[in-house]
């Protein structure tokens, strides 16, 4: 099987009972996950906003992958962009990651929370997240409603103050410690 | 952009400091994950293993993916079989955990641990998981040294007796406590 390409399965004959939405909801409400502001800036424009659906792939590229809602008007933005900035959120961000989660609030006034720097590729990663991944997106899966996109980390910053990272697990924010000490980047 | 498709995004042109396997995996020891376990069963074999890189991915069809390495003896099981069983662990199930993370356990003796039920697909689901999820492999996108399997959920159990939900971060377990009532699935 080629190593860049998508492989779609037949389909298997077995017929289970219809699974609802709110089911599914309420079961993904029960897996941990981080909590990140992905961003993005270039000729698409510049946005931001709050993801979970968040995951290492591989370390050889170093890769992760990000699951956007397509429905999203952030979305074309990071697809037009090519680029995507990833910041790890810790618990000093409970309200950054509720700015960043609203769909009414304009990409400007986001941006207005929170202290920033710009990555080499352009899009902002915020000076005292837990961890920041400035990152290419190499490719992009569709599945359903949205758009996996796997992208390859350039470059990675640790904080290696903090004490507890973020996470969000049965519709509430939880607060991890970490086991220090952190190895510097 | 059609939605069942890989697209491939131009390679951009920007360049950046060498990011190591060390670095790389140091940063993502710092994004919370779940810990489940995936099986499968069928022509390729019946196999077990421990994974904290899955994500929720659509709810319309109910999706979620896993990233399996290409590198794993189990890894060919998944793809002939075409089904996986996902079970979110506990607290109680850290010794499980840990079993089904090892290379070295035949799958026949992981499985001698922990109380099993037989989903549809003839996948193994874990009797007292949190959460079990019944899966077609629907898809399969591989990026470096892994493979995401795009999971098509059939059937969902949630178990409304559990108080604390189980994350992986700072290479340790952590515990996380449900906000009840968890609804009845």
């Amino acid at each position: 099987m080629p190593h860049d390409a998508t492989t779609l399965l037949p389909q298997n004959s077995f017929k289970a009972p219809f699974v609802s939405q709110d089911l599914f909801r309420e079961a993904m409400s029960l897996l941990g996950a981080p909590v990140v502001l992905v961003t993005t800036d270039g000729p698409g424009g510049k946005q931001g906003l709050t993801v979970s659906a968040i995951s290492s792939v591989s370390d050889t590229p170093p890769t992760v992958l990000v699951c956007l809602n397509r429905s999203n008007r952030s979305h074309q933005a990071f697809l037009k962009n090519g680029v995507i900035g990833i910041s790890v959120l810790s618990p000093v961000h409970h309200e950054l990651a509720r700015v960043f989660a609203s769909r009414s609030v304009e990409p400007d006034e986001k941006f207005a929370h929170g202290s920033w720097t710009l990555g080499e590729t352009g899009s902002a990663l915020l000076s005292d997240a837990l961890v920041t991944l400035d990152c290419d997106i190499d490719a992009i899966h569709s599945a359903g409603t949205h758009d996996v996109l796997f992208c390859g980390v350039k470059s990675i910053s640790t904080n290696t103050d903090a004490e507890h990272g973020l996470a969000w697990f049965s519709r509430d924010f939880h607060h991890l410690p970490v086991k220090l000490p952190v190895k510097r980047a």
